[in-house]
């Protein structure tokens, strides 16, 4: 069948089931967007920036499992760089196409707009090899080649892709042989590797799984679950990746983050003899700093890329079929492990005083609800959400290897409009808000009715943490946060707002939200500029004594 | 004398002038700032995004000769890599320097937050080498050779440079030896060259100088100005590069800009027989899609490390030798050329009906004062700006090559901060601003007084003039950009902000603005959504063209 490369382009990324593109409109990909918005199967959402635009496709990728995005040449594509690379590290695919000049213009060397003016077309492409998986330069004659096989590198290794697609091929007609179908690839036969952990297994007295993001990247959930009720080892979990394994499950222990762990899971954790990684990354954010008492020769990796065990390396065997593998195994536990406490959210003392954090989270806590999608942005709402304890069915999205404040709130946007149904409840400050505000009006004018609560203490407190107390740089300006979604459009029928400084106008905010679903809530919280989770006080810290 | 490699390198930064730092603080840049805010002879400017921050140091740059920024690893220097790469494109110096994990955590390759994962460290410094001019990582050993080796690289080639600075790097002493003093290059010998301009010359009918923005990088005006006084060769200028020549000058044509310049400009142009591009480049939007119709053979190209003439490339020379040469040159033109014309802002029409994109420029165009900073955005902004007429003491900032929409919210921070006593007068599309609308609180906490006109047509003017007029992607979501100020924390007394839709009301703020020189202004300027100045009518048509 004809088909304009564009066409062909939307038509495997809806296979796929992407039906959202990001992006910004730009010369270089205008005539490609009407190959987007002329589909009944997809909808263009426009962002305010390309960064935010990145942003939402990573949200949008967590929820569905892979997105895409659309940005111009230059200008468009290096905004969204950061989101991008992001994606790359915590392994979120993101179909990230760039509309560029026509073949013709790079051929002559022509200094166009948006070029370096030096008649080199290719530095951008170059830029993206460090932060995609797989790149492509997409030509009438490679398009039924290149976009299938960037496709199946972004859901292979849940990374971001780029597609360099000049403006002039994206229209030119071709004759498509096949639609485009996902291929999987190759089963590998890890059974050797798994009788090796299974024999170590046999002589471990305190066996332990650590659970992290890639479970959460492959969607390996069920697996994980399954392979853990039949061994009955227990688990902890990493912030990075939290919501990797049911915290109703009865083999959960709790979060593990090194030594501001909790006694007892520290306890467990740190002389555990036969550690089974499953897809986490020991980061300096997820372990306070490196600082975990386990012995790593007992720590067998089993990363997506990356398999460890003893002097045996293999950076080509992946997660599924690791997983796979381990459902084969015949072992079971029968080691003594703390069970999971949960969030201890007693003692609440609910008065008209100035709002703590420590009352802000066990309201949170209690006002979280089975299905709620929770998203916290990497400063004290992070270090103070990773500790909550979840439903099954939650979804928590952090940000914490890359880490790059901000994020949420255009990531919200992505989340949301990928489930209209369900809520979504985003936990951000609002220095992290500064940088990325106008994701805001994205989310307003596609009618998205999340709950947010941007905490105002006043500066940059993470910063403050770690270093700067008082200092300048942690200030910043003070808005007026509440007016903002007026700002952007909104209107009084369609959002509740809020303004909270105490805990009792907090719980009475939470009872009001839960009563009126129906509307986006947008909530002012203000807390103390030296208030902090504990957690955070304890992670800033050890992130000050890594930098000195 | 003991120093800190931190305050050697702010030492280094002062001795060239700059007074402002720009940037967001992260936890690697964060002691490395108490060597900022201690000095006396520098402020720290926090910004709202590290984009922001790239932007307002390019605006810095453009008035004072060069400007620095800082961010963090990863998330912060890759959400600048498009303001960099904008300097970079358009021949703008800023050092900008990227806060590091330590050495220490680098030699491990730990997975520290906001690295890829991976154990590496020089993805981001390998992404910077596309889009600087110099790289370097800075260490103990290195810094007293390193730094003054990139701070004398940016100055020389007008291009940014990247340094990577670990935070415990920052953070050492080192003996410095002996202060740092720029050193410039060596002169070459260009007579020869200019000999054969010379000769070139003696037998040209119609002579003729294209200005372009490397005059403004180099700071040439005058050595450029007095060659034209010498040798009575008339000038145009392109609109990349406004304010290359001064208007005022009796051997000034006016801007040449392919086929959409004025006949008579056109008509010099077109016939003339030699040509001598003095840092100019002859781009796309700056010509209409290349639509000069003058012979490229007869083109002597005098671009910093750039000269061409017939079968001769030198890409080593720099532009100030070659102004230098040129200034021993012994000719005179006899040509006659069509004298500049000037803007035509005559029947006005003042009235209550719809303001009008002409009469919008019209008034602008009396409104403008000597030694006004002009500031106009790459949409209908800059198309309509860049045919006003200035003086010889104004200053126009525009984007054209680079040409990524909102970068002159920032910019302006970066020329108003730069320069707290002239008046700054921003001309911005409100599809612009929502990028970097965050800009403006750092303007407002800054205590800045510029004249901010937001254009408010109702979506991206200039992507519906190059396709689709009425597509979705255009639209963009209506604010209420009148009160952006009062929830950035303007307070009352220092700014007027007016919502103007009338060619009346327009012409009673102007005044009012020119009454009342103390305050911020900040305007709505409402105008109908086809109206476009007729120049971006012209290049629109050439940029949808160019990409069929």
């Amino acid at each position: 069948m004809k088909k304009r490369v564009g066409q062909y382009l939307m038509d495997c990324i809806s296979t796929v089931g992407v039906d959202k593109i990001f992006g910004v409109p730009g010369d270089f990909n205008l005539t490609f967007l009407d190959d987007i918005i002329n589909r009944d199967d997809m909808d263009w959402v426009g962002n305010t920036n390309e960064l935010n635009a990145s942003y939402a496709a990573d949200g949008y990728s967590r929820m569905k499992g892979i997105s895409a995005m659309v940005t111009t040449f230059g200008v468009g594509e290096l905004s969204a760089i950061n989101g991008i690379a992001g994606a790359y590290a915590e392994r979120v695919p993101i179909i990230a196409i760039t509309g560029a000049p026509t073949r013709e213009v790079e051929n002559a060397g022509k200094y166009v707009h948006h070029s370096l003016g030096e008649g080199r077309f290719d530095d951008y492409r170059k830029m993206y090899k460090h932060i995609t998986t797989a790149q492509g330069y997409i030509t009438p004659e490679n398009a039924e080649e290149e976009i299938p096989r960037l496709i199946d590198a972004a859901i292979n290794e849940k990374r971001p892709v780029h597609l360099h697609l000049p403006i002039d091929v994206a229209a030119e007609e071709i004759e498509v042989k096949a639609p485009y179908r996902y291929r999987k690839p190759n089963t590998r036969d890890v059974s050797s590797y798994i009788k090796m952990i299974e024999e170590k297994l046999k002589n471990a007295k305190n066996p332990l799984i650590i659970a992290g993001h890639e479970i959460n990247s492959f969607n390996l959930h069920q697996q994980l679950e399954k392979f853990v009720n039949q061994t009955q080892i227990p688990v902890v979990q990493l912030s990075l990746g939290k919501g990797a394994f049911n915290e109703e499950n009865s083999y959960y222990m709790g979060i593990y983050d090194g030594e501001v762990a909790e006694e007892q899971i520290k306890n467990y954790v740190d002389k555990s003899d036969v550690i089974l990684n499953i897809g986490a990354k020991l980061t300096d954010s997820a372990t306070a700093g490196f600082s975990y008492n386990f012995d790593l020769e007992d720590v067998i990796t089993m990363n997506h890329r990356n398999f460890i065990i003893e002097e045996i390396k293999d950076s080509e065997v992946n997660l599924p079929d690791l997983l796979k593998g381990l459902l084969t195994m015949n072992y079971v536990s029968k080691a003594n492990y703390p069970s999971y406490q949960g969030y201890q959210d007693n003692n609440l003392d609910i008065n008209e005083k100035p709002l703590t954090q420590e009352t802000y989270f066990k309201l949170i806590q209690k006002f979280i609800k089975k299905d709620d999608v929770i998203i916290a942005d990497q400063g004290t709402a992070f270090f103070g959400a990773y500790d909550l304890t979840l439903y099954e069915d939650n979804k928590f999205i952090g940000q914490p290897l890359w880490g790059s404040i901000g994020y949420t709130l255009p990531a919200t946007l992505g989340t949301q409009i990928a489930n209209k149904h369900r809520r979504n409840v985003l936990l951000i400050g609002e220095g992290a808000l500064q940088l990325t505000v106008q994701a805001l009006s994205t989310i307003i004018s596609e009618h998205l009715k999340p709950v947010i609560f941007i905490i105002n203490n006043d500066g940059y407190t993470i910063e403050r943490k770690i270093h700067g107390k008082t200092a300048p740089y942690n200030n910043i300006q003070m808005w007026d946060y509440k007016m903002l979604p007026s700002i952007f459009g909104a209107k009084g029928n369609d959002i509740k707002i809020n303004n909270v400084t105490t805990s009792s106008k907090l719980k009475k905010v939470l009872n009001e939200i839960n009563d009126t679903p129906n509307k986006m809530h947008f909530i002012e919280v203000h807390m103390d500029v030296d208030d902090a989770p504990e957690k955070l006080n304890k992670v800033a810290q050890a992130f000050s004594n890594q930098n000195s």
